[in-house]
C-alpha cells in the first residue's frame, strides 16, 4: 500500500475533523506514542524511552498535518510515516516545544484554540508551551483522540487480528513443546522463538508464572520448574507489521485437580457470558458489574480493578476501559480485550481475548485456540 | 542477597539523604520508572505502558520509604522490591495522587517542602497534587535523583557490566551464524535466540539494518537481504537479572571496500580518543566537542545531537548526557555509553561502548568483542 492509501485505510480522518469542528478547535496536537503513531503511521520507540525526544503530530482544522520529530528520527519518519511535512528539531540544541510553537505560528494558529493531548505531556513542557504561546487557548485533546482511536477501521481490525492469531499459534506450539520439569524460563524462551519464527517484528510482553507466581504481573520468567499440579498462566503479546496483540492463556502441569477444573470453568463461563453482552449501547461499566456479580455468586472474588480495555495499535490500554466507572456505551468497531481475573488462595485465574463489537453479535477474534479446557503440560 | 543487603548494595542512601538535607527537603517523591525501580529494587513494566497506573516512592528525610503501587502490582512489589511499607490504591476507584497525599499526611509531611520528580509527572497529576496539598511547597526532585542515579555502586557496575557482556557474546555468536543472502530478520531472530539462551530476562531493543537502513533507529528488521558490500549496523540491549545493556556494533557483508575500512577506522579512533579523555573533572560537553572537531578534521559530519549518555539500571538515557550543553563534570563511578555516530551518503557509522569513569584511566567494560576491525559476514 502506498502512503496515502495506508493513511486512508488506518485513520478515520473525517470523523476526526468533525470532532474538531464540534469542539471548535483550530488545531490539535498529539503527544502520546499511541496517538502520534496512529496519526502518522510511524511508531517511534524512543518517544517512550528517551522522554525528552518528543514526537508530535499537529492536525490543523484545515490543511495538511505536520510531524515534528527529533532530527535523528527523520529518516524513519519519512520512510515509514505518511505525513509529508516533517519538521525536525535538534535534541538539546532546540526545544521541541519551540518547534511546535514555530509550526503553529507559520500556520497562523498561535492565537487560536489549541487542543493538546495532556496525558503524556509533562508539567514542564506544558508550562513552556503556555509561556511560548501566550495568545493561545489551550484545551485537552485527549477525549477527541481517545474517541477517534477507539473506533477501528477494517484495515486496523485485520492487522490487530493477525497479530493476535500469530501470538496464539506461537504460544500454543511452544507449550506443546514444553513438559513438566522445564523451567518458566524454558517455556518463555520457546514462546519467543515461535513468535519470531512466525514473523513477529518483536515480542512486546510475556508475563508468565506457575503456582504462586501466577499472582505477579510481568515478573521476569525464572528458574522455577513446572511441577505436577501447578497452575500456569501467561499474558503475552507480539508486534506484527507494527500492530500489537494482548492475550492470556492458562495451563496446568499434569492432569488438573477437580478444583482447578471447576475454577477454570467458572473463569471461562463468566468471560464468555460477559462477551455475549457486548452489544452496541451497553455501557462499559455494565460489563464489569456483570462479571463481578457472577464471580460473587460463584464464591470467588474479582480482585482486579478492571476486566478489559480497548486495544491500541501499538501497546497499552485505551478507552473504553471495562471498569466500574466507565460509562462509555459500546459502539460497532470497538476492539476490546476482555480479561476477567480472580484470585483463589495463592493462585490467580486469568484469560484474555480480543473481541470486536459489531452491529449484531460480538465476535471473538482470538479464536485460533480452543480454550474450553485448561491446556495440559504433559 | 536478602532485601536489606540488596538495598545497601544498590542505592547510595547516605548520599541521597545528604542531598535532601542540602536542598532543605522534608520529603522526596520519585515518579519515573528509572527512579522508582532504583529506589525500590522492583521494576514495574506497566508503569510505562499503562500510564495511569502510577508507581511512586516516597522518601522522607528521616525514617522508612513508602512504595505506592496499584493493588494489582502489590504481589510483585512485595516479592521483588525491598521496601516493606507498600501502600496500594485501586485503579479507577482511587486516585494515585490521593494515595500519595494520604501517605504524606500520615507522616505529617503534607505542609512541608515536597520534592517531586516532574519529568515523568503529567500536568493533570501535578495539578491534582497542588490542589490536594495546598499547604505543601512543591519543588522538582529531578536534580537530586538524577545525580544519585548517575553515581553507580560496585554492585550496580557489576550487574550492568554482566548485561553488556551477555549481549556482546550473544550478538557475536549470532553474527557468526549469519551469512550473505540472509535477511535482516534472520539475523535479528538469531540475536534474540542467543540472548535468551544465555539467560536474558528479555530483549530490550534491537535496532538493525543494512545499507540505507543503517540510517533508521529501531525500525523493525525486515525482509531486506544482506548483499555483498552492504554496511550493517545494530544497536542492541538485553535485560539480565533486572539490569539493562546498550551497545552497538558494525559489520560489512563480504570484504569491506577501502572506503568502508577507512570510515570505520575513523569512527573507532575518534571513539577511543574520546574515551581516553573521560577523566574526573572533564565536562560532558568537552567530550562532545572533542569528537565533533575530530570528525570535522577528517571530513565527516557528526550528525547526532549527542555522542553518549549515562546508563540507567533499566533503560533509556540519563545524566550525564554527552552533548554540547551539558556542563556536568565527570566523576568516578559514572557509567556512560559512548556512541559517536556519523553519516556519509546514505549510510551511518555507529558503535557504542560502556565506559566506567574511575579515579585514573577510564575503563571500557564492553570489551568482550575486539572491535578493531569491522565484523565480516562471509
Amino acid at each position: 500500500m502506498d502512503k496515502q492509501t495506508r493513511k486512508a485505510a488506518f485513520v478515520n480522518q473525517q470523523a476526526l475533523r468533525e470532532s474538531m469542528d464540534r469542539a471548535g478547535l483550530d488545531v490539535l496536537v498529539a503527544t502520546s506514542p499511541e496517538s502520534t503513531s496512529y496519526l502518522s503511521g510511524c511508531y517511534i520507540q524512543t518517544q517512550l524511552v528517551v522522554r525528552d525526544r518528543l514526537a508530535l503530530v499537529v492536525v490543523p482544522r484545515e490543511g495538511a498535518e505536520t510531524y515534528i520529530v527529533c532530527n535523528i528520527e527523520e529518516p524513519l519518519a519519512r520512510s515509514v510515516g505518511w505525513i509529508d511535512d516533517v519538521h525536525t528539531y535538534v535534541e538539546f540544541a532546540d526545544s521541541p516545544i519551540d518547534a511546535l510553537a514555530q509550526v503553529l505560528e507559520e500556520k497562523g494558529l498561535d492565537k487560536g484554540r489549541v487542543a493538546i493531548e495532556v496525558k503524556f505531556c509533562t508539567v514542564a513542557y506544558y508550562r513552556e508551551l503556555q509561556e511560548r504561546l501566550p495568545g493561545a487557548t489551550l484545551v485537552p485533546a485527549d477525549p477527541i483522540l481517545d474517541q477517534a482511536r477507539a473506533l477501528k477501521t477494517p484495515a486496523e481490525i485485520e492487522r490487530l487480528w493477525k497479530a493476535a492469531a500469530l501470538a496464539e499459534e506461537a504460544v500454543y506450539t511452544a507449550w506443546k513443546r514444553s513438559h513438566p520439569g522445564d523451567t518458566e524460563k524454558d517455556v518463555a524462551d520457546r514462546m519467543i522463538e515461535e513468535m519470531m519464527k512466525r514473523g513477529a517484528d518483536r515480542v512486546d510482553h510475556i508475563s508468565l508464572g506457575c503456582g504462586e507466581n501466577t499472582l505477579m504481573l510481568r515478573r521476569p520468567p525464572g528458574p522455577k520448574k513446572l511441577e505436577p499440579g501447578d497452575l500456569f498462566y501467561s499474558d503475552f503479546g507480539v508486534v506484527y507489521h507494527g500492530f500489537w496483540s494482548d492475550i492470556a492463556r492458562m495451563a496446568v502441569v499434569g492432569q488438573p485437580s477437580q478444583l482447578q477444573r471447576d475454577l477454570y470453568k467458572t473463569l471461562r463461563e463468566v468471560q464468555r457470558a460477559t462477551i455475549a453482552r457486548m452489544k452496541p449501547g451497553v455501557e462499559a461499566r455494565e460489563l464489569f458489574n456483570f462479571a463481578k456479580q457472577h464471580y460473587t455468586k460463584r464464591g470467588v472474588d474479582l480482585v482486579f480493578p478492571h476486566i478489559g480495555h480497548g486495544m491500541p495499535q501499538t501497546r497499552g490500554h485505551e478507552d473504553p476501559r471495562i471498569q466500574p466507572f466507565d460509562e462509555t456505551p459500546l459502539e460497532p468497531n470497538m476492539l476490546i480485550a476482555i480479561e476477567p481475573s480472580f484470585r483463589v488462595g495463592k493462585e490467580r485465574y486469568h484469560i484474555e481475548d480480543l473481541v470486536l463489537v459489531t452491529d449484531n453479535e460480538p465476535r471473538i477474534l482470538s479464536d485460533w485456540w480452543n480454550t474450553e479446557e485448561l491446556f495440559v503440560f504433559e
